[in-house]
């Protein structure tokens, strides 16, 4: 099997390590960049480089065109014009309608978009194993599984990803909800500390845990983020305005002050966020765990010791307070009961004390 | 010099801890719990404990009040009515507002709101280091700072912590922003999320890092939260009509599909986040690196030791992605360029690919 890949960055340099270790395929890789080119072939992720993507897409069985969001149709295009009447063409990227309005008329390409390797960049980070339990999302046009979507579905299982098909515009949606749209709001709530600092006091007031949390990813990426904004901007519009909602019934429970109704507010949000993490550990229950310790390197590294040494994974990690060399507390997310009395019991052995937060339904 | 603590949690206690050790005072409690004043006392939290309010505040020269925010007002009325001309009253709630209209006309009273232990609760996590460093905002009323405030402030120093004065309205607003704000969105956020999912899909989608960072105190301790969004429901209101507004305006950015206006808008809140952060650093620009690691167990712990041998202190940190047993990264903050390089080299030299995000600015 042949496969190609436009734009060998970390995704399509994973791609194409995924495709040669784990299929014995042979890969051709093409990019603007010749560095990226040149890196490409000593990582292994390529066979060789092609000069155009007429060139690199010759013969190919399969396409896969990883580069940014907003250059992907006309990519896509050339693609298709460049292969055979077998070879599937599909994508990458973090946004699938817009590209699916544009490749709309042709049965051999497939829209895609892996859920990997967000948190890095460039085909120096690339790894054979990016890919490894992914959800990898599929988006056939108007939803028909055919014999094309079949078989990327094979490939992509085979580079150790979890495909699933849904529809381009459901996935816009989905990922406006769950991913820019914590981007778009992490933004904004920078934008307030400011604005309210800046009336309010001389100096910046020392911001908590859940103010660093909230605003982590704020303006991280302008250009990628730009372009996923834009490709994705009705869905995003949207989210935005279903957050809106939600805050505005927030500000009629608080302000009315009544105590019964706030409580009732909070709590339900504790159910909803469980439902929503619970949903990555394929069955089992996310158990949440504070350890108080002293926030000094050593304290951290200890622990984190007792737990790889008894094989504990840690799904989730959150330090409180950030300011250096005060005493603090771990939060550790573990899948399971079991697991969580594990930690605890390590943690305790430790001489640190531990409290699980409580279950809230 | 005889110091009285009104509630023995985890803050109270911790101050009667630090007023022992630190400044060798005498310290009685009351707690209408008398296993919680049990356990003060073998802690050593606590000199001994009062059956009364009145009891614990006979002869005292400080009252701290630390009881729930719904109680405090009574509690400090209580306490002035049981002590002299010369001791003093404050209290350690979230809020400021409200207890200064209700306590106005004493001289005696000022409020009080220590930055710390907000990560956990109850006596048995007390500890006489709590405070060292944190930031304690000190309310006296109008704004004045008279003799009782130099005392206090004094006081609180000798505690270990960092006293500021603030108007206690302004103060209100203050944590509204940085604080209650964070949690009323990340509640308003897993709302969305759920209502999205319900409408669209069978199965909840997989949710990223980005959403879990900003949901992650959703719906946490509801009877606190209860009593915070009570005792601060205007300014919290306030607060969310503001990041509403913000968010208007991201609607009509990313709707305006203007490139340039959405990387703008972008870039500013990266810089707006890195402000804010960096004040908790004295003078030390924030840098983030990007390590990427195996996320397993052992890896996270190795690097871990590796900073802690070298005596390098993490101001942040949080790993990507939760999935179990996939590859993954670490994102670290650290405090200055010399310490990114450290922790950069160490990560390398454990044969992980590191990156520096960006400066943004």
């Amino acid at each position: 099997m042949k496969v190609s890949i436009l734009g060998v960055g970390l995704i399509g340099g994973s791609i194409g390590l995924a495709a040669s270790q784990r299929l014995r395929c042979e890969v051709v890789g093409f990019d603007p960049n010749p560095n990226a080119l040149r890196h490409a072939i000593e990582k292994g992720a390529i066979s060789r480089g092609a000069d155009t993507v007429a060139a690199a897409c010759e013969g190919a069985d399969a396409v896969f065109c990883a580069a940014p969001v907003a250059a992907l149709a006309e990519l896509a295009r050339a693609a298709l014009d460049a292969t055979g009447p077998e070879a599937i063409v599909t994508d990458v990227g973090s946004t699938k309608w817009e590209i699916a309005v544009a490749l709309g008329e042709s049965e051999r390409f497939i829209g895609g978009h892996p859920l990997a390797g967000a948190e890095t960049a460039g085909v120096e980070n690339a790894r054979g194993d990016l890919f490894e339990g992914a959800r990898w999302y599929l988006t056939p046009i108007g939803g028909v599984e055919g014999a094309a979507f079949e078989q990327l579905q094979q490939t992509v299982t085979g580079l150790g990803a979890r495909p699933q098909a849904i529809e381009a515009e459901a996935h816009d949606r989905l990922m406006a909800t769950v991913s820019h749209l914590p981007h778009v709001l992490a933004n904004a709530l920078a934008g307030v500390a400011v604005a309210e600092l800046s009336t309010d006091s001389e100096q910046m007031p020392e911001v908590g845990p859940s103010f660093r949390d909230a605003t982590r990813v704020a303006g991280s990426n302008p250009a990628v983020w730009a372009d996923i904004f834009a490709a994705n901007r009705e869905s995003v519009a949207n989210a935005i305005e279903a957050l809106v909602g939600q805050l505005n019934q927030a500000v009629d429970v608080i302000r009315g002050g009544d105590r019964d109704a706030v409580t009732f507010w909070h709590h339900a949000a504790a159910i909803q966020r469980r439902r929503l993490l619970e949903t990555e550990l394929t069955g089992e229950v996310l158990r949440e765990l504070r350890i108080v310790v002293a926030n000094r390197p050593g304290k951290v590294a200890e622990l984190s010791q007792a737990l790889a040494d008894a094989g504990v994974n840690i799904e989730d990690m959150v330090l409180h307070p950030a300011p250096s060399d005060g005493p603090g507390a771990i939060s550790l997310w573990v899948a399971g009961h079991d697991r969580a009395a594990s930690v605890a019991r390590l943690a305790r052995e430790l001489g640190h004390t531990v409290s699980a937060v409580e279950d809230e339904d």
